[in-house]
């Protein structure tokens, strides 16, 4: 599948690589793709990237990573995500899928970061605002990176992640992508405005990260 | 122990309750305890619990509740919190431990309730600022009465609850109770500050019993 990362720090390099492992064609957008070199935030420089893939994926600009992608994952900072989305041409690439992997945190207060999601204030349901045509889905927000892409190196794979989304063939179609992950444990949530619950959550997360220094770790449901 | 639970709706009664069976000296403080026969949120009325615990518990005013309680527990909603232990007399009891279970929730549109936790709004930093005295331990907010009490009757207790509080001595007190309650993995998550992470995971639930329907529910933290 052509898959089209918004996006170029940690997570987005990360869930490029274990993409592009998994045989899809990956393009990782970012605001200059000439500027290979510059370090990225937590990561290496795209060049390094690159070697990493051993040049299967591409760097491409927002915009030609949002043509690109048949499916599309925002992994900017939820500061910043509609005016990348913006970028990227997010309304017009159709109705697209969008796995929304944001969360907002501000870090100018020193660590914890605070999390400033609220039942108010939710990243996911903001670009589904901004692009009514895109069929968002909320997920993977919840854990690490190194997490997300290998669910079994913690516990083997025992704890929970969501989904959360108004199309239910959208969440079907990141359900899979989750399970080609290692994910077995895909709780629905319900519609996008259930994303509040895994956006607010990371406050707790944030604690967690504290309490065990340590942040691979999850939480699985119990019920 | 003396303990004095400052609320009277269905947390308050189920707590109540089970520290009665554990052979404590509970009283529960209510705005006006003539008032035996009005039903209570979500429970019968504080005459019908007289009757389930044989008259061994009292039903006692907030002032006389905060004097009776060498112990408090905070089982009032979050919004009204201040004012019910202003009326307890909290500035007055001392460096007393109180376990505060608060969360403040918004039904006025409709279920699920909103969630006013936020990094800037939390009950029990709240709390801990209007009463410096008092020793504030937050904990049991993120699971429903009945599992509070009953962890084993979930999974085998197989999961997780939280205490966040800045004494060492009070956060060893409370978990000292959750043990007797039958809670085995019992996580701290550091200083008062930390107790956004347990208000705001409130969010979660809220939308794990939407989708789950049901309340018999927590989390399991691996790490």
């Amino acid at each position: 599948m052509k898959i089209g990362i918004i996006g170029s720090g940690v997570v987005a390099q990360t869930l490029g690589t274990k993409l592009i492992e998994l045989g899809h064609d990956v393009a990782l957008g970012t605001r200059d793709p000439a500027k290979l070199d510059e370090k990225k935030n937590m990561a290496g420089s795209l060049r390094e990237w690159l070697g990493q893939v051993k040049n299967k994926g591409k760097v491409l600009s927002f915009k030609d990573t949002g043509a690109h992608g048949e499916l599309l994952l925002n992994a900017t900072h939820g500061q910043v995500s509609v005016e990348a989305l913006q970028m990227a041409g997010a309304a017009q690439v159709g109705s697209k899928v969008l796995i929304d992997l944001a969360n907002e945190l501000d870090f100018s207060k020193g660590m914890p970061p605070g999390v400033l999601a609220s039942h108010e204030r939710c990243v996911a349901e903001r670009i589904q605002s901004a692009f009514p045509n895109l069929r968002v889905v909320k997920s993977l927000n919840t854990v690490a990176a190194t997490v997300m892409v290998n669910p079994k190196g913690l516990k083997d794979g025992d704890h929970t992640i969501f989904v959360a989304g108004n199309d239910g063939d959208a969440k079907a179609k990141v359900s899979n992508l989750l399970k080609s992950f290692g994910w077995v444990d895909i709780l629905d949530l319900g519609p996008l405005s259930a994303a509040r619950g895994p956006e607010m959550y990371v406050a707790m997360w944030v604690r967690l990260y504290g309490a065990l220094q340590n942040g691979n770790i999850n939480i699985k449901v119990q019920g």
